[in-house]
């Protein structure tokens, strides 16, 4: 992976940012909560899932956010659709259920009104005679799909799709639109997204924290992160190699079959590629981790961590899933309790926001200068 | 039971009346519910229990409400009070009890501080010689009785006794004050209290949700209910008529001495009679089913049902009470379940308030319109 | 012990005292609270521990209020410091810890700055080459002790020194120094500081809720409390004299071994001195009881108990510890039911304050005077 990002205005050097971390506010109130959901989540793609999670008509996927619920679908003709979950009569959600398959129509369960695949409203029971059901589709949120992944923008009008946001990142070769899930996780954590989220831009803390991820890559650096930093947004292409042959306790594959040509694994596929609000995307030559940080309060975010595999490896035969997902969750664990305790740290009035080290922490630095603009502060 | 209500000022045509239902910060925004606190719950008659719970000289109801806590009582003289639960010494609640009876004085437990039936401080140990104890009773509410019911009000001075406020409603007939409760029961639902309010206020929703209902009752419609509604309050009679003996599982009578006579059930008995901020009286021929929505916040809310049965019907004898209230609980617990769906529809930003059905929605229609001059919006 | 407390400008008449108790909000206002943190406790000394519990180089102990977290250290030369909990560089807390021993330095198990005792930057891990660590010292608060008593203190320049502030408090001869931590107990209550403090402050409710201490204690009285009221803070001597040995469930002395001299009690021990923001301090010949209260919001209290006994005196040989503890347990178990019973009561809109008892509350006649003057209410 090469990063080209032709819309960029400018190279960032990386002298002229600000000094130190964000403030406490940005970390623990609710009033910079507020404003944060209103600018930076409002208007940016969320990751919901993936395409193969779509794969037959009636194929549905609930991604609640907020407040919001919509449902993802795809409908006969193969068209996806993101439809408010809110029935235009009475207001109710029309399902509770994570994913499904709806056959015909979501019917609501108050008064029976129904929708078919696209959000058209199909019938309404005992309405009167001259009721326009056309009037009443569902609401819609964009939709779009970039390399199999599925996103939602609540935004009427997305300034930009999925692929020109990410434009800095081809992973055209590991044909993620060509995997399936192997696993979807989530946990609620004690602590400010960004707690989390600026954990992950770093790996100044793996050293003494991670100690399965730092026998597999090479955590220690020589110069700066991220030198070539993309103007336009957070994405980021790592450039922390493997010591061996991927991301597991032994450090050996953990998938038989491989991403993109199945039998031979892409070369230097050591990349993390980040982007858009709170996701990040981990690529091997194996498998792909996906994170992903939902806010819920200001002091409390869901993490969701998902797998993605060759579409035709099998459980059991190509692969061990336990295996698979052991450094992912002993790191998970590692990094949840320290984001955990760095929260409460940051709650104190005596929190002043600390110096960003040079080397290390570079992406951090990025991030702070993009996240401010985003949010007009 | 007549609708009479010479006080009307006129007959509202319900093609004048708004189109949709109200607006998503009416079910979501803790400032709503603050100013609907202020408005419209401050000043109206809270249904507190029945007359049978205070026969004895002594007996007590405590009534919880928001802040408030106030205990009804009976006097050695038969007078009934409401008393603010809150001693005026250091401001002690006097009592945490729900119902009791209190032989000569309400002690508070801090310094002994003692309070007779209607309020009067009757002693205060160890105060200065010159303690005037008569400036110093317990605060009182509004306090009323109708066809049995007891009632309190916040207001110092209510603008009508229950009495005025219910005129449309005559349940004379059915002796209510000669009846005895034969259960109450309280559940915690997360949706504001309005969802459930209006849920109650049609059968628009019933053939699909509620077999055992529509199996006793005639829920489907050909025209408008209550073209002849009410302009006062949100007093509403009901015209569902009964398929079968009254509303039980089986459609029969489930108690054997009836409402009034209790040889001979009262004819055309299916009434509802809707009236007071949150209080729903349901009358059969042989029992009546009260339920009262008590706001708790603006996203959860106590409902609490009570059963009444003729004062000389045994259990056991003349009724089963699993039997009497089957359909109740099979209702609520689908309404229950219902409402909680809608609330979390109506939370999403992209509600938008729905059309009214034209036969089936005409109280709801009502009520929008009188409860946003109730609370000035 | 007699009061002394040359630095009083006036001697207050307590016929000139307000006549009622605070009002609602001081109770119950989340506004009231936030404004009480920033201008009551945040000047404050706040109690931490014991001497005793800082014996060893190393030594610490966590203090956690409000939002702040704060180490109290004692380092190899013997000097106490109090440290914000928070590191310089990313904001974690250090340690979460209650007490411990910390050897050489506490060491950030983020990115593994560590830190010396007296909270210098030892070493700040891989920073680049011009990074000033003598910039980046841990917080400090400011420490003090009295008595054998640490306190701390978020002001950076406290207005007085402990000692200063409890000039009217001469405890010396119980050589409160040399004792040691017989147990530590903290429970957590749901109603304001206030009432707990409020209630603590008098013992008109004594005779009727404390039948263990009325026994031991003569807690009624034939004139007013504290007649020469300390002017600069809450201070208050008690002269509840003790009809027994100590205050124990049978009246004996709990411990063999006496504060001050061992083998021989100091007279007149029952002293209650009050003090500082939320801390009582009840000195008996045999023991200390010190509580404190620590506000968690406007509904919530951190009530702890602390019991000292002479630092020779060794548990099942000197003292029983269930024996020595058993009035505590009891009286706060009675306090704690009234109090959470008093703030129901208080957050009814009908509380009004109410008269207090010119006999018995005169020093919280004189607490609600010296507290509104420190709040600036």
């Amino acid at each position: 992976m090469t990063i080209t990002n032709p819309s960029a205005k400018s190279q960032i050097s990386i002298a002229d940012l600000p000094d130190t971390g964000l403030p406490r506010d940005a970390y623990t109130s609710d009033d910079w909560f507020a404003h944060e959901l209103d600018t930076f989540f409002a208007a940016r793609w969320h990751y919901v899932g993936h395409v193969s999670q779509l794969s037959k008509a009636g194929d549905f996927i609930k991604f609640d956010f907020a407040d919001y619920s919509v449902l993802v679908t795809r409908s006969r003709s193969g068209e996806i659709s993101a439809l408010h979950n809110v029935c235009r009569h009475r207001g109710s959600r029309l399902t509770d259920d994570a994913k499904g398959n709806c056959k015909r129509a979501f019917v609501c369960s108050y008064h029976g009104w129904s929708y078919g695949h696209g959000g058209e409203l199909l019938g309404a029971p005992r309405m009167q005679a001259d009721f326009d059901k056309s009037a009443f589709p569902l609401k819609r949120a964009a939709v779009d799909v970039w390399a199999g992944l599925v996103f939602v923008n609540f935004s009427e009008s997305p300034a930009t799709t999925v692929a020109q946001h990410l434009a800095v990142a081809d992973l055209s070769k590991y044909r993620l639109d060509e995997t399936k899930v192997a696993w979807d996780e989530t946990k609620v954590l004690k602590c400010n997204w960004k707690v989390l989220w600026e954990n992950g831009l770093e790996c100044y803390h793996c050293a003494i924290n991670h100690p399965e991820v730092s026998k597999v890559i090479r955590v220690e650096r020589d110069g700066p992160l991220g030198t070539v930093l993309p103007d336009g947004d957070f994405d980021w292409t790592n450039d922390y190699p493997l010591n061996f042959e991927s991301l597991t306790i032994d450090g050996k594959y953990g998938v038989k079959k491989f991403l993109g040509d199945p039998e031979t694994p892409q070369p230097n596929a050591s990349y993390l590629s980040w982007h858009s609000g709170s996701l990040e995307v981990v690529v091997l030559p194996d498998y792909v981790k996906i994170t992903n940080y939902k806010p819920l309060d200001a002091h409390t975010t869901e993490a969701r961590v998902i797998g993605l595999v060759n579409a035709d490896a099998q459980e059991d035969v190509d692969y061990d899933l336990a295996h698979l997902r052991e450094v992912s969750i002993a790191t998970r664990s590692q990094d949840d309790a320290l984001c955990e305790l760095i929260q409460r740290g940051l709650n104190s009035p005596a929190y002043e926001p600390g110096p960003f080290n040079d080397t290390y922490e570079t992406i951090n630095r990025n991030f702070k200068r993009l996240y401010l603009e985003a949010i007009g502060r």
